[in-house]
């Protein structure tokens, strides 16, 4: 039975189970698998970490009875080759699936299609599509990654309704409310890394740590040489771009470019060390940068209603001679923070970057 | 009968009716009046401009049978005093109506009450309070007013992402949507006048009128002379304030108050000349100035989901020491714009003068 209705509903379970493994998977994609026959679910499971079982072999292992005959609902095109593990697409047809429904092809053109293919050839009958475009949003980092070599970017910053995220003087305590800076370590537990620049290492010595929410702490990168008692540090991987060697923990030397460190490269590196979503708080200058670069692909907002005056806003570093210039972003999500406004926009060539 | 859902139902049509007066009854409030008896509306009518008849002689002269017994809804409490027309609280009275429900009193203390007593000492059963709060802020120009002496401030401004309303030099042509500026228009015709500084007439020269919307173009005001030959200046009821006599066409002097024309003054003035919805479209100078002296009650800022880099912001002039000092707003709505947000916020302070 090819139900479009069955399909959604268990392609909907292997999407919330894929989520389960956020901050986990890196390089990895997060993915979940549903096996489920005559309406019942005879096993299910996900990715959990870099290195444990692939999201199918789980799904099988859970299995109390065989599967044979069942279809199985996996988020992402099972994988064809050897890895860390051996490859999915065997596994479920000896285990005797008849019909795999994928909601997204790999987006490596290496090997995308591949995993189908070795279905296909076993007489597996195979769906491509259900609940798509939501399973390569969940994978934005595993995507860009394979197409470009980069890590999905994301901004985030928390303004006031006048554009400021601080005063004059650097003073940004707080801006926002309890319940935005929740979702702002939600956002942290979601990333591989989060960046800032030695500017707001210097000013707010932040421990960029997860401690709001559940989930883990990203590595700390900074952009920049600090002094080694700052918080960031406490974290063992926190990763420090430098122009000219300065003798840090966790430094890394990085050709400059305008007598900047060069962002790009840094992003470079961070992809070659796994990092598939990086959060960007900040400062200003490091934002500019990023974006005068083209290197944004995505902007989170927390929007304060109160008026700051004059102070540092997000984007100091950029300068427009004409209104054509202007970096449009389409709105992903306006939510009500318990009076704050939470606003997310993607950068439109980013989002088209994730279509298939 | 007094059913609750009744009074809410023709409570909803007289505010509704009220409504249509918007932007021509100045310094008159708008009301709206429903005359019903068992079931079924006998007359009703609302007060169109300023002058005309008051919203209970309209819904009295338009019932086509007596209304003996009747209960009329008015969303503010009948006059009891003659002005411009005999008071409607005896007219009520005589016409035989049985009960009045009232959303709200006269916010005037010199005559709060007193129409009620007019119709409680005949025998008319009245209540007080069905809608109040939505009634009371549709008058809010009339109340603040009537309490203040002064006019209801709303400052509007379109701006980018990172909170700016132009681009270094100026430019903002077009931040917002086309979509957006109609609702900016309709902002327009809700207003008695629309301030703005002598840079903006300047550097844009805008007409100020309601173009893209339906309703009365309100009066243009400027901070500071300018020349003559501005878009402005076509409408004669243009008022330009200025610190020195400079001989413009509708040039209004205003004592200076640290160098700069007084604002308070100058909403004095403006309030004297009936203006009781008084809209700021900018400049930033301007802005500042409002903010700084406390002379705010609402912000609706258009949001376009945009980056513009540095540029210029909505409150240059106004500097914090400390995040103690900034002014919170509370969001009263946040809406879509076909991609842009439209933000509403009144300052604690001016929500509470609206309470009864």
């Amino acid at each position: 039975m090819k139900s479009r209705v069955e399909d959604v509903t268990y392609m909907r379970r292997a999407l919330s189970l894929a989520m389960r493994g956020t901050g986990y998977t890196s390089p990895n994609p997060m993915v979940g698998c549903v096996i489920a026959r005559d309406g019942e679910i005879l096993g299910e499971g996900y990715h959990r970490r870099c290195g444990a079982l692939h999201a199918e072999r789980e799904a099988l292992m859970s299995a109390a009875e065989g599967v044979a005959g069942a279809t199985a609902y996996v988020t992402l095109e099972p994988c064809s080759h050897h890895g860390k593990t051996p490859p999915c697409a065997p596994a479920l047809v000896e285990a005797g699936i008849a019909r795999c429904v994928v909601a997204t092809v790999d987006p490596d053109p290496r090997v995308s299609g591949r995993g189908i293919e070795i279905l296909r050839s076993a007489g597996v009958d195979v769906s491509v599509g259900v609940l798509e475009e939501e399973c390569r949003w969940l994978n934005r980092g595993f995507i860009k990654g394979a197409l470009a070599g980069l890590p999905w970017v994301t901004v985030k910053a928390a303004i006031s309704l006048d554009g400021d995220m601080s005063l004059p003087d650097g003073k940004s305590k707080w801006i926002t409310n309890g319940t935005s800076r929740v979702k702002a370590h939600l956002l942290r537990s979601e990333s591989d890394a989060v960046m800032v620049g030695r500017g707001t290492v210097t000013a707010d010595d932040p421990a960029l740590t997860v401690r709001d929410a559940p989930g883990r702490s990203p590595i700390p990168v900074v952009i920049g040489g600090v002094d080694e008692n700052r918080r960031v540090f406490l974290d063992d991987r926190c990763i420090i771009y430098t122009k000219r060697f300065a003798g840090l923990k966790g430094e890394r030397v990085i050709p400059e470019k305008n007598g900047q460190v060069d962002l790009e490269t840094v992003l470079r590196d961070l992809y070659g060390s796994g990092v598939r979503r990086l959060l960007v708080e900040g400062g200003g200058r490091i934002i500019s940068s990023l974006l005068n670069d083209g290197l944004v692909d995505e902007v989170s907002l927390f929007v304060a209603p109160k008026i700051m005056g004059q102070g540092q806003t997000m984007t100091p570093g950029m300068i427009l001679s004409s209104m054509e210039e202007s970096m449009n972003l389409s709105l992903i999500s306006c939510r009500g923070q318990d009076g704050d406004l939470w606003l997310e926009g993607v950068f439109p060539c980013s989002r088209d970057l994730l279509k298939r």
